[in-house]
């Protein structure tokens, strides 16, 4: 953190509803400036591969009123490390049982407004059981080949941008198999 | 809107520092939910090209505290359309005239926690001016060759949410070239 261009004077968080918002004051080079962003849990996405197929979501998400296509996420909970929430998120999302991971790595998906990171991973799954769903989650599952996502993607239907960024860093073994 | 799978009872904005909190109070088949949000000013984000290499940006960003590997980004003012905006911020970000300007479609960046959009694309550039940079921002310019954008993202170091999503969408026009 020593590479910060300028001083930090003064931080402070402050809450409304779910949201943590820091604070703080900056001198910069002796100008007054003031920074506040949004603390985020880190959180992953999934692209999960059941035996030959993408398993692509499509969910109900309030702040944009709209249905959209989409990879399994979420939050890391307590005490999780990012992969056992990735396997947990899998299970719950589409019912399948995680067979062998593969990290993406990771990215910001708001650097401007928000420290939020997001892991990124593929899952291959050869077991399926129930998804579990929380009654505040309408989500509906659609299997389909790697050239159909490619589809969604190219002609817009697919807008999920941790999906987008996962999609981007898993082609190399998209391509491989 | 026809399509909301459940009822809104309540919507109320609240507003802390620079963030406006949307917290709607929905019946979700008789159960009672609350679902809180960011509202956040539709942006852009821009691959500039100029003349034969992407002009890579790297900029301290102050949620994170670190510098990042980025392309050009900016919200959209009152009155600007998404183009207008994109040809704007790689004046101001890198100096470029845009000559031609592809658009890449739009995504959303964070739709769990905000209802902003980003409007995608690519800024083909033949004449240089200078950058216009305000003293807050923190960012030196880098162009290099599509191969050394794709190594950034391989080997991680390029994590910017936005420009990963530009950069799977803009593949088509990339290798045309």
């Amino acid at each position: 953190m020593s590479d910060i261009p300028y001083q930090m004077k003064t931080s402070k968080e402050e809450k409304l509803d779910r949201f943590t918002v820091v604070i703080d004051e900056l001198d910069i080079h002796g100008r007054n400036a003031r920074y506040s962003y949004i603390k985020v849990r880190p959180g992953v996405c999934v692209i999960t591969k059941f035996e030959d197929e993408i398993i692509c979501l499509k969910e109900f998400r309030h702040p944009i009123k709209s249905w959209s296509y989409e990879f399994t996420c979420g939050m890391i909970e307590d005490g999780e490390t990012p992969e056992e929430t990735a396997i947990r998120e899998v299970k719950e999302e589409t019912g399948c049982i995680v067979d062998k991971l593969y990290s993406l790595g990771e990215f910001y998906p708001s650097f401007g407004a928000t420290d939020e990171t997001i892991h990124l991973f593929l899952a291959q799954c050869e077991e399926r059981g129930e998804a579990e769903l929380e009654f505040t989650e309408f989500i509906s599952m659609h299997p389909m080949g790697v050239e159909e996502v490619n589809k969604l993607i190219k002609n817009g239907e697919f807008k999920h941008g941790a999906g987008l960024a996962a999609w981007l860093k898993a082609q190399p073994y998209l391509k491989e198999k």
